[in-house]
C-alpha cells in the first residue's frame, strides 16, 4: 500500500497540527473498518458461528497494510460506502462479516475513530491546560487592564485571564473525557433486528462490544443518533475554547498592545518588526472548520427509518474533519500559549490612568491598580486547585 | 404592563407549541433579569451590605408586571443590553445591583430562563417517551417493513421502530436533565474579578447562587461560555431528536405508505384525501431554528478577553429561540405520535414479498416476515425498562 | 386590531434597528398576504372569473387593520399557516382565493415582505455608503498603520479603509438592489399546474404579477426555491459587510488603540473612561443572526416534490429574522460610522517606528509614512467614483 | 512529485464525483499559485521592473510537477501559508513576487482554483440540464400523482416535475455561469495600497488580471471578500438544487412508490430486491457539506482591518471544500437522473382514486387525472424554451 494522506497536505499542515489529523486519515478509518471485521470474526468464533480458524484468517488480514486505499475508495463509489469492498476482500479468505451491515462497520469504525483520535485530543488538551496553569501561576500577581468589549474597565492579572482559559479548558477535557467510554459498537444487521443471529443476538452485542473495548449498546442505533451528536457537542465546545484563547492572544500581541508574543516564529521576511501570531490563527481557523462540521453532524440526527439516505453519508467526512480541526485548533492553540511571550512591564504600563474611575466612583480608597483586584487570587486557586484534582 | 409577546404571534402557534415557547418570552426574561436583582439584594442584606429594609424595598419592586418592557427595550437600545434600565429603575427605590455588572445579571437571567424553560421542555419530552413508549408497548408484534435508504430491507415491528424513537427521547431528557442542576449563577463585577466586594467577593458567590437555585461557579465565566455551550448541546440533542420521529411519521403518512396518521388536523379544505402531518411537519420547521440558533450560540464560545463585543450580545435572542424552537420541536413531535392512528394492517400488506430475500439468502428458513424479526423483542423490552426505571 | 409587535420588545430595539424590523413584523406579513388576496380578486375580475362587484368587496376587506393577528396565529396553527384563516374570512365576503393554494398566498407574501424590506434596507445602505463615502473623502491623507493579522505592516490612510467599506457596501447594495425586480409572484394552485383555471391558468400568471409589481415567473417555484436563496445570498453578503465595518469600529477604538470613538453613546456608568462602541456592537450581533437565518433558507432549496414538508414552513420566521436582522446589522453599522469620531493625531502617533520596515528593505527612500502610501489616493479616487455613478 | 490528493481516497470517490473535485485538489492549488507567480512576472517584465530574462526565468520554473507538494505544506506551517514557501524556492532563481505580498498569491490563486472548478461544474450542471430537459420532454403526458406535503395533492406528469428540476438548474448555471468573468485578480501588496510600486500600482493591476485572465479590481479586496461570498451564494444554490432533484428521486425510488430507479448500480448483495438510488444519496450528502462549507465562506467577510486573523486562512479548505462538494453533488444527482429507469405504468397506477377531489369539489367535470392537468403542458414548454435558449 502507498502511503496515503487524508486530506491536503497542501494546507494540512497549517490546518491540522496536533495528533488528531493523523488519527482520523484514511488509513485510520481503514484500520478502523477492519479491526470491525475481526472483532466480529473473533465473536464468531467464540459463538461458535464460524470456525477458530476461520476467525484467525480473518483477523490476520484485517492488517490496513494489506490494502490499497485508493482501491477500496473507487471500490466504494459503487456501492456508496467503503465498507462493501473490504467485506468482498475477506470473503475471499472466509465467513467475514456474518450477520453485520455495511452501518454496522462503518459506525463502529467511526467510533473507533473517534475514540482514537481522542486521546491525542486529550493530550492535546492536556498540554494546554497544563500552559494555561503555568500561566495562571506565575502571572497570579501579574496585573493588567481587564478589557470588556475591548474597552479597559477595572484591573485584573494575567494569571486570572488565563486561569479562565484553564477553566475553559477543563470543561473541555471534561466533556470529551466523558465520551470516551461512552462511544459504543454498532452491530444490528440490514435494519437493527440482528435477524441474521436467530436469538442469539442480543447475547452478541455486548460479546462484541467488548471486543472492540467499546460500549455494548441497549439497542442499535442506527438512526439515533446521540453518540455522534454527543461528539459534535464535545467538539464543538473544546474547538470554541481553543478560539477563546487564540482569540485573545491575537488581540493581545497586537502592535498597539504587545502584550504577549509568540514564540520564535510568524517573523515576515519583509517586515521584520510583524510576529504574527500564527498558532493562534491557525487556531481560528480550525475551530470555524471544527463548528461547520459540527452542525453538519447535528442535523444528522434527523435519520430516516432504519438508515438515513445522506445523513448517514455526511457524516463520515464531517466527523472526520470535526476531529481533525478540533485537534488542529486545541494543539495550535495549545502551541501558542506554551511559548508565550509575556511581556509584564508593558501590561502593566498599558493599564490606562482611569481604569480606577469606577473604585473611586464606589468610594473605594485605591492609589494603584494592585489595590482594586478583589478575588482574582482567589479564583485563580481554584482553577488551579481544579487542575491539579 | 400591557400584554408582549415575544415573537410572531401570526406564526408562532405554528412554530412554537409548547410549554417553553411562554418560557422564553419577554416577560418570562425580564422577570428573570429583576429575579437577579432580587436574589442579589437579599444576599447584600445577607452580608451587611445594604440594609434588610433596602433590601426589601428592592426585592418588594423586582415584579415584572410593575415594568413595561417596550420602555426598558427601548432605554436598553441607548446602552446596549435591557440589565442596565432596569437597575436605574431600582435605584431610585435603594441601593441595588452593587458589584455587579450588566453582565451579571443577563448571564444569571440566560440561565434562570434556560432553567425554566426546562421544566415544560423536559415535561415535552417526558410526553414524547410516554407516547413512543405507548407505541412500542401496543406494538411490539406489529410487523412492517424495515426500511434502509428508504428501500424495504428486511422486516421489523412498528414497535422497534417506537423503541429506537424512546431511545432517543431518553437520551435528551438524561442530556437536558442533567445540565439542570448544573447552569450555574454569574457574579463577577465588571470584569469578573468581584473587586468592589473586596475580600467578600469568594464568599458571596456561593450565597448568590444559593438565593437563585443555581449552581455556584469556582470563578465567572463571562467569557468562558461553557455553560451556554451545554445548553446549546442538549437543545440540539433534543430538537435532532424530535426531528427524528417527525420525518418517520411524515414517510409513514404519505399517500402512498399510509401506515399512521396523525389524529384529527391537517385536513385539506378541498382535497378531503389528504391528510397532512401538521404537527409532525411543525416539528421539523422547529427543529432548524433550533439548530441554527444552537450554532450561533457556540459561535460565541469566542468570547473577547472580559466581555465580548457581539457575540453576547448575539445570544440572547440564539438562546431564545434555541429553548422556544427545540420546545416546538419536541411539543409538536410529541403531539404528533401522541394521538397517532396506526394502521396495522396496511403496515403488513406494504410488506413487499422480497422482503425475505435476505433471510433466504443466508439460508434461514422463513415462510413469512414474523419468522425473521431477530432481537426485535429483546431490544422493545430494553427500551421500555430503561423508560421504566 | 391591538399593536403587535413580531419580536422581542426587550431586546427589539438592541438588534434590530433599522428600516427592515417595521416592514418583516406580524403586521407586513398579514398585509401582504391580504394584498396577495386583493390583487388576485382584481386579476379574477379581469378574467371575469368572478365580478368587479365581487373583487371589490374582497379587495376592500384586505386592510390588515380589520384583522386580529393573534386570533389568525392561533387558527394557523390548526392548520399549518396563516394563509388558511385569512381566506376563511374572507369566504364570507365573496369567492376569494380561487384556484389558489396557501402556498401561493404565504410565498408572494415571502415576497412582498422582502421587497418592501428590501426598501429600508437599501435605504440603510446607502446611509452606510454615504457615510463612508465621507471618511473616505476626508480621510483621504490621514495616515494611520495599516494592519494586517492584526500586527502593524506598512501605511496607508483612513481614507483608504473607508474607501474599502464604502466598495463593500456598494457591492451589497448593488447584489439586494438587483434583486428588487427579480422578486417573482407565486400561483400555481395545489400542486403548481394551476388546474383549476383550465386553460386561463398560463394567461392569469403575469396579469397577477402585474397587479402586485412583482415579476411574473415562466413557471411555479413552489419547489425550486430560486428566489428565496437568492435573497438569502444579498442578505448574507450585506451582514457580513456589515460586519466587517463593525469590526474595525470595535478594533480602532480599543482603548489601547483609541483611533476612533462612536458618536455620543455608550457610556458606562460606573466607568466614564469607558465609550463602548455599542453601534458596531450591535452590528456584530445581528450580523450572526442573519448569517444563521440564511442558513436555514439555503437548506430550504432541498424542498420535497411540489410542497415541501418542513422546510417551507421553517422559511417563514428565518426569512423574517434573515431581513430584519440583516437591517438591523447594516443600520446599526451606518448609525456606527456616521457620527464617528476620528482622532487623527492618535493615529498618526499609533503608528510603529518600525512600519518603514519593509520600505527599507525594498530600497525605497523614504523618510515618513507619507512616503510610502503607493496607490493610496488611486484607489480611494476609485471608491468615490463609483459612489457618485 | 509524488502524486497527492488534496482529500480522502477513501471516501472521496464517494462523495465528490465531478470534475470540480479534481480541480481543487493540492496539484490545483499548487499550480495556481505558480501561474501568480509567473503571471505577475510578465506582468514586470512589461512594466521593466525585470528583465525579459528574469520573467522567462521564474515563469519557466513556475511548474506544479517541479514542486513537493508535501514539503512545501511542512514550510507553510511555519509561516501560515503555502505561498511563502513557493517565493522563496522561486527567489532562487530570480525576483519573483516583487511588490506582492502571500495574500495577493493566495487569493489570486483562490480565484483560478474557482475559475478552473467552475468549468467541469458548469458542464456538471449542463448535463444535469441535458437530463432534466430530456425527462421534461419525454414525461410532458406521463400522469403521476402530484404530492404536497408528501401527500397526493392533484394530479401532474412527471415532465411537469422534471421541468421544475430543469428550471433549478438552469437558475444554478446562470448564477454561476455570472461568476466565471466576474472573479478578480488580487494585486494589493502588504496592506493594499501598493506602496513598492509607487505610482506604477494602479497601472499594473489590470495588467496584471489580464495576464491570468481575471477581473481587474477597482480596489485590492484584501478584506472585502464579496468575490468569495458571490461564489458561496451561487455554490449553495446549485447544491440545494441538486439536493432538490435528489431528494425527489430518493422519495420516488421507495419500494413503496416504486416509481423511478437509478441505472444499473445501487444493488444490494444480500438484498437483491432493494434498488438503492445511490447517486441521489452521495448527492444529498454532498449537498450537506456544499453547504457548511459555504456558510464558512460567509462568515469570513467579517474580516479584520487589512488581513484577517484566521478567517482568511478557513477560507482555503472552505472553498476548496465547497467547490468539491457541490460539484459532487451536481455531478452525481446528474448521474441519477441521466439514465434514470421510469415507470410510467406505476406512476399512473398509485394515482390515488381520490385525487380528483379538488377539481369535483370547485364543480369541474373531470373523469380521469388526464383531465385535470391545467398548464402543465405550458410549462413545460416554457422549462424547455429556456434550456434551448
Amino acid at each position: 500500500m502507498r502511503p496515503s494522506s487524508s486530506r491536503s497536505e497542501l494546507f494540512g499542515a497549517v490546518e491540522a497540527r496536533g495528533g488528531a489529523a493523523e488519527a482520523t486519515g484514511d488509513r485510520a478509518w481503514l484500520q478502523a473498518l477492519l479491526d470491525f471485521e475481526a472483532g466480529l470474526a473473533r465473536v464468531h468464533a467464540r459463538a461458535r458461528l464460524i470456525t477458530e480458524t476461520e476467525s484467525d484468517a480473518i483477523a490476520a488480514a484485517c492488517d490496513a497494510d494489506r490494502f490499497d486505499i485508493a482501491e477500496i475508495g473507487a471500490a466504494a463509489a459503487e456501492i456508496g460506502n467503503p465498507a462493501g469492498p473490504i467485506v468482498k476482500a475477506l470473503r475471499e479468505l472466509g465467513p467475514a462479516h456474518k450477520g453485520a451491515t455495511s452501518q454496522d462497520a462503518m459506525d463502529t469504525a467511526a467510533m473507533l475513530v473517534a475514540k482514537r483520535a481522542l486521546v491525542p485530543l486529550l493530550e492535546d488538551l492536556h498540554g494546554a491546560a497544563g500552559a494555561a496553569a503555568l500561566l495562571a501561576h506565575q502571572h497570579r500577581d501579574t496585573v493588567m487592564a481587564g478589557r470588556t468589549l475591548l474597552q479597559q474597565a477595572v484591573p485584573t492579572t494575567f494569571g486570572l485571564k488565563a486561569a479562565g482559559w484553564l477553566m475553559g479548558v477543563l470543561d473541555a477535557r471534561a466533556a470529551l473525557g466523558a465520551l470516551v467510554d461512552r462511544l459504543p459498537a454498532q452491530l444490528g444487521g440490514a435494519a437493527g433486528t440482528l435477524a441474521s443471529y436467530g436469538d442469539q443476538g442480543p447475547a452478541l452485542l455486548p460479546l462484541f462490544a467488548e471486543e472492540l473495548n467499546l460500549r455494548a449498546p441497549d439497542v442499535p442505533w442506527h438512526t439515533i443518533r446521540t453518540p455522534i451528536a454527543e461528539v459534535a457537542g464535545g467538539l464543538a465546545l473544546s474547538a470554541g475554547i481553543a478560539g477563546k484563547i487564540a482569540g485573545d492572544v491575537i488581540l493581545l500581541a497586537q502592535t498597539e498592545v504587545g502584550e504577549v508574543r509568540e514564540g520564535d516564529n510568524g517573523e515576515s521576511s519583509t517586515m521584520p518588526q510583524k510576529r504574527n501570531p500564527a498558532r493562534a490563527i491557525v487556531a481560528v481557523a480550525c475551530e470555524r472548520h471544527a463548528r461547520a462540521n459540527c452542525a453538519v453532524l447535528f442535523e444528522s440526527l434527523a435519520a430516516e427509518h432504519e438508515r438515513a439516505a445522506g445523513s448517514w453519508h455526511a457524516e463520515w467526512h464531517a466527523l472526520t474533519t470535526a476531529l481533525a480541526a478540533t485537534g488542529g485548533a486545541v494543539a495550535a492553540a495549545a502551541d501558542s500559549i506554551d511559548e508565550l511571550y509575556v511581556d509584564t512591564e508593558r501590561m502593566r504600563r498599558n493599564v490606562d490612568d482611569d481604569i480606577l474611575a469606577e473604585a473611586r466612583a464606589l468610594g473605594h480608597e485605591v492609589s494603584a491598580p494592585e489595590d482594586y483586584l478583589g478575588a482574582v487570587s482567589v479564583f485563580i486557586d481554584r482553577a488551579l486547585a481544579r487542575y491539579n484534582e
